[in-house]
C-alpha cells in the first residue's frame, strides 16, 4: 500500500475491509500490475495530484467471493470473479444512456479508494464480473487491461482490415492478439523493444517493426495507401504523428496511450484533409466489452497467456516495479492466494 | 447456352462477343455453377418469367482480359480478373449514394444478357475486379457466390458473436468459413444433408446439427439466450421460423435464402416482441464486399478451396446440373480454358 | 382495477401500496389510457393468458413523489416525475449491455404487477424519470407511448428522409410530429380514419391519405422510388404489405403495430430482393429514448398537446374505454390528482 | 482568372473550353466566392505551392447545360445544374468503396484545372447534379459550401442533440440552419463578429455568443455537462481548444475549419480521457450529401437565402475579395448570366 506522500510502497497488516449491503467481499488470488501503479510507486507529478495516501493500491484482480451484502442477489459466496475497477454512479445521464465508461463521477479502485494489492477487497456487486469456468485466476487477474485492449480494438471495424499497432506494452500486445482473433487481414506491430516485438509476433502480428521501419512496411503491405486502422498504444509523440501519417485517408485512429505532455499537431494535414476519425479510449464499455472478452476467452480464439511474463508474491513489489520499469516485461502479476 | 424456351442447355459455336468502348473482352478460364443456372436449365416458372432465350447462361467466372475498349484506362490485356455480374446504371440515386447493389436498373449476366458459360464474355470495365496474385482462377471463378456470403456475414457484427447458419449450400458453407475468419466465437451450422455438414465442419463450424437438433444445441451453447446472429441461407420455411426462434432478443437475422413461396409469419412473437433486426441480402455491396473478399483471401485467413467439390468441362453441363440437384455437391465449377 | 377474470374494471378502495427500500411512492396526477388497457378491460384472449387478477391496471402516468425508500439517493419527496413502466432485472446480459428494453425478465406495471390507475403507485427508483419544469403532468402522463414513438423514429435515419407512417393511432400521430421535428423532408401519414388524419396533419404530416391512396402519393412524392423509411404503427396485414411495397429498395421498415394473428409474407419479393432492413420496436430504449424525449419537449420542437383529445376522472373509466374503442380519440388521459 | 504568379486576378477573353466525350459544357449563371479564392487572389504561401497559373479560378457555381459530349446519356442541353467540383478518378479503392470524397487522385476545379469564374465551364457528366425546380441559380451557385456544411452536420447524430458551432463564416452559418432543420434541440453559435452572429441567429441559433461567453452559456444550457456535438468551423486554435473543452465526455467534434499552422494539443485531457470522437471533414460525400441537400432545399426546411449578403458582376472581383476580407459578409456571389 501507499502509506504516505513519498516514493515506494509498504506491505502491512490492515483490518479486513468493511463492505456495504450492496457490496461483496472478495479474497484476491491474482492481481495485475499496471503502469499506473508504477506512477503511484514512484510518486510522480500525476500521482501527487491525484492520489491521497494512505491507500491500498492496485486495480486489476481476480479472486473468490467470501461474503456478500444482504442486498446482493446475483453474486454468491464461492463465485470465481473479477471486477470492473471503475465505480460509477449509475444514475447520471452518461450512465443511463450506455456511457458509464465516461461517467464523470467515476471512482477508481487503487487510485480513489482502496484497491486490490491486498488479501481482500470490497466491491459493489454491480461491478463484479463472473469468470467462466474456462478462465483461470491468472487470466481473470488481467481482465482490466485486456478490457482496455478489447475496447480499443472492437470499437473499430476489424474484419478484413489492415491494422498498425504503435506501442507493444501489455495492452498493445493484447490488442495484436484480439485483432488477429477478430479477423484483421494484416497486423503490423511497432515498438522500439525487441522483447515486446517478439511477444507481439507470438500473439499474431504479421509484421513486427521498429518505428523507423514502420512507414516502409505499411506502404508495402497496403499498396502505398496506408492502414485502415491505427491503434495508438504508446502515448509517444512520434508514434502519434506516425499514426496520423500511416493511416489511410478516411481511416480511423484509436488513441489509448497517454502522452505525458502536449503535442504540436498540424490538424490540417494530419487529420482534416485526411478525413480521419479519431477516438479516445477510456476504460472498458460497461459491460459490452466484458461480454466480448468472455466470449473470446471461452472460445479459445484469443489466449493471452504468453503475455504474462513475470509473477511475484505480494512482498515482491519492489522487484515487480523494477521489472516493469526495465521495459522487458509483458504483463506482471502478483500471486496472492 | 439456353437456345429456346424449353428445359436443357446446348453447347454451340457462337460469334465472339462484340464489346463497347468502355468494355473489355475476357477469356473465361473458370465458371461457377449456381442454383439460378439450374432453374434456367430446368426452365421452371421463375425462369420462364425472367429469361428470354436465346441467351448464354452463367454469371460466376474468372479469366484473362484479351481485348480492351478504347475508353478503358485501368484494365489491360493480360490482366487476371473476375467481375461483378450485376451491371448497374451507375447514375441513379441508389448508385450515386453507395447502394448499387439494389440499383433498380440492374442487368444480370447470364440472366438478362449473355453470360459466362462460354469461351469469351464482354464486361463493362467498371465491373471488372482484378485478382490478387495469390488467388487462383478456381477461386476467382466463385467470387460471385463468395461475395454473397461476405455481404451476408460482414453486414452483421461478428467478432465475439454466436452465430447460427441455417442452410449449408455453398453460400452457407462459405459463410461459416467467413464467420470463423472474422472472429465469431461460436458457429452452429444446420442442414439436413450430412455431406454439407461435413464441409461446414471443415470450414470451421464449432457445431454441425440437423435442424431438429438446432434448438437444443443453440440453447446449450448460449446459456438459453439464443444466438446473436442468424444467417438464413436456405429459404426453407421451417428454417426461417427457426431463425426467428433461435436468435436472441435484440438480435439480427440476415436473410439470403430465397423462399419459393409466401410464408405465414407471426410478426408479433417472431419479430416485434423480440426486438429483432432483419436484413435482406441482395448481391454484393459494390465494391466494399469485393475489397473485403480480396483481403480475406490474400491473407489466407479464409480459404474456400474445400468447398469446390466437382469440376466439369463445359460440355459436361448435364452432369454438372445433375450433381447439384443431387444435393451432395459443394461448389461445382466448369474448367473452360 | 381488474378485480376478477371477467370483462370490465371496478373502482375500489385499496391500501396504500407498500414500497421497498430502493423504491419510491408516487402520488399519481395523470395517467394515460392505452390499447393494452382496453384489451384487459375487454378481457380478450391475450389478457386472459397474461394478466392475473386482482390487479391495478395502467402503465402510463406522471405524478409527485411522496415517500422514498431509505436506499434511494437521487429521487426526493416533492419531485415531479414519470417512470419507465418496464421493470427489468438490471443484471442480465441484455441489461448489462445496453439492451434493457428487451430484458427477458421484464415485469410491466399494470400487467404483471399493480399499475397506475390509482392514487398511489410504488416504483423502483431506477425507473423514475424526472420531468423538466417545462413539461406538464398532462404530457408527463403520456411519456410511455410517446417513448414508443421516439424509439420507433430515432432508430431510423430521419434528417432529410421521406417517411410513410401507416396507422395514425396516438403513437403514430406522435411519430409524425417527431419525424417533423427530427428533420424528415416529407411525411406521408396513412389511416382509414379522418379524425386521426386531421390530427396527423396538425402534427406536421405533409400528406395525409387513406390507405388506398398511399401508393399513388408515395410514388408521386418520391419520383417513383418509394420512401426511405416506413413506420408501421397499425399492425394491420394490408398496411404491413404496403410498408414492404412502398419503401424504397435498401430502405427501412420500423414495426411497432402488433398484428393480432400470423400474416403470409413473400419474403423473396417483399424483403430479400428489396434489400430491406426491418426492425421490431419494443418499449423504449433505457434511457436513451427518455433523454431524447426530454430534449425534444424542453426545446419546444415537439409539442404533443394536440394529441390529447379526451380527459376523464378515474371513475369515468367506462366512458374512457368507449371513446377509445370508437376510434375517434387521440390520446385519452385520466385526471387523478 | 489568375494569369501569373502574382497577387490579383484579371478579366480576359479566353476561348470557349473544349470538353471530352464524357463531359458537358455549362453556361455559368452564378458562382460563389470562397476563402480559397481569396488565398489564390492574395497569392499566399498555400496558393504559391498548389496553383499553377494561368488558370481560371472558382469552384462553386450553377448554370445551364449548353452542349453535351457524345457519351453522355443522362444530362441534356438546357438542364439546370450545379456540380461537384472535386473530380475524382472513380476507380481507386476509395472511390469504389463509397469514399470518393477522399480520393487521393482528386483534381479540384479552379485550383488544379480551369474553374467557374467564367462564362462557360466544362465538367465531367458524372460530377453534374441537377437542380430541383424549386432551387434557384443563386442557391445552386453555393451548393459546394452548403455541401461542406451538410457533410459536417449530417455525419453527426443531430436529432435532439445540443450543438456548439465555433465559427460563423458562411459554412458555419449554413451549419446552424441545417442543425435546426435536422432537429437539434439547442444550437449555440460562437464568433467574434456580430454581423455573423446576427446571421447565425436568423438561421436558427438558439444562443449567439462571443467566444469568451461560450463556456458559461454551454454550461448553463447543458446542466454543466457540455454539448453533445461541436462543429468546429473556424480553424482558430483557441476555438479548437474550446471545442475539446466544451463538448461533453463521450461527445463528438466535427472539424472543418483549417488551422493555418500546427497547434499544441494535450491529447490526454482534451481527447483521450474525455472519450471523444473527432472527425475531419473533407468536401462532400458523393453523393449522399448532395441528395440530402436537395431534400432539405426542396422541402423548404432549410433556406440559405439570408446567408447571401453580396452580389457582384464578374468584373467586380476586386470588390468581392475586399468585402470577404472585411469579415462582414455572409456569402458573396458573382452574377454572370
Amino acid at each position: 500500500m501507499k502509506e504516505g506522500a513519498a516514493p515506494g510502497f509498504v506491505l502491512k497488516d490492515v483490518p479486513e475491509p468493511s463492505f456495504r449491503d450492496d457490496e461483496v467481499l472478495i479474497r484476491v488470488h491474482r492481481a495485475g500490475v499496471c503502469g499506473t501503479d508504477v506512477h503511484i510507486y514512484q510518486w510522480d507529478a500525476w500521482a501527487q495530484g491525484r492520489v491521497k495516501p494512505p491507500i491500498i493500491v492496485g486495480h486489476e484482480f481476480a479472486g473468490e467471493v467470501v461474503r456478500v451484502g444482504q442486498l446482493v442477489t446475483d453474486v454468491r459466496e464461492g463465485d470465481r470473479v473479477t471486477a470492473e475497477g471503475h465505480i460509477v454512479d449509475g444514475r447520471c445521464l452518461l450512465c443511463r444512456t450506455g456511457n458509464s465508461h465516461v461517467c464523470p463521477y467515476t471512482k477508481i479502485i487503487g487510485v480513489d479508494r482502496d484497491g486490490c494489492f491486498a488479501e481482500y477487497i470490497a466491491m459493489p456487486a454491480t461491478n463484479v464480473w463472473h469468470l467462466d469456468d474456462a478462465v483461470s485466476f491468472d487470466i481473470g487477474g488481467i481482465h482490466d487491461p485486456m478490457g482496455n485492449a478489447f475496447h480499443t480494438v472492437l470499437t473499430a471495424d476489424i474484419p478484413g482490415s489492415t491494422v498498425l499497432v504503435t506501442g507493444c506494452g501489455p495492452i498493445g500486445i493484447f490488442a495484436v492478439g484480439i485483432c488477429r482473433a477478430a479477423g484483421a487481414s494484416r497486423i503490423i506491430a511497432s515498438d522500439i523493444n525487441d522483447t515486446r516485438l517478439a511477444l507481439a509476433a507470438r500473439m499474431g502480428a504479421h509484421d513486427v517493426v521498429h518505428p523507423d521501419e514502420a512507414e516502409a512496411v505499411v506502404k508495402e503491405r497496403t499498396g502505398g495507401l496506408g492502414v485502415d486502422v491505427v491503434l495508438e498504444m504508446s502515448g509517444v509523440a512520434s508514434a502519434i504523428h506516425q499514426a496520423f501519417s500511416l493511416v489511410r485517408v478516411g481511416g480511423r485512429v484509436q488513441m489509448l496511450g497517454i502522452p505525458a505532455k502536449p503535442i504540436e499537431v498540424d490538424f490540417s494535414t494530419e487529420i482534416i484533409f485526411k478525413g480521419l476519425t479519431v477516438y479516445g479510449v477510456v476504460g472498458r464499455r460497461m459491460y459490452d466489452t466484458w461480454l466480448s472478452m468472455t466470449r473470446f476467452l471461452r472460445s479459445g480464439q484469443f489466449d493471452p497467456t504468453p503475455v504474462i511474463t513475470h509473477r511475484f508474491p505480494l512482498d515482491g513489489f519492489d522487484d515487480a516495479m523494477g521489472v516493469i520499469k526495465s521495459g522487458d516485461a509483458g504483463k506482471v502479476i502478483f500471486e496472492i492466494a
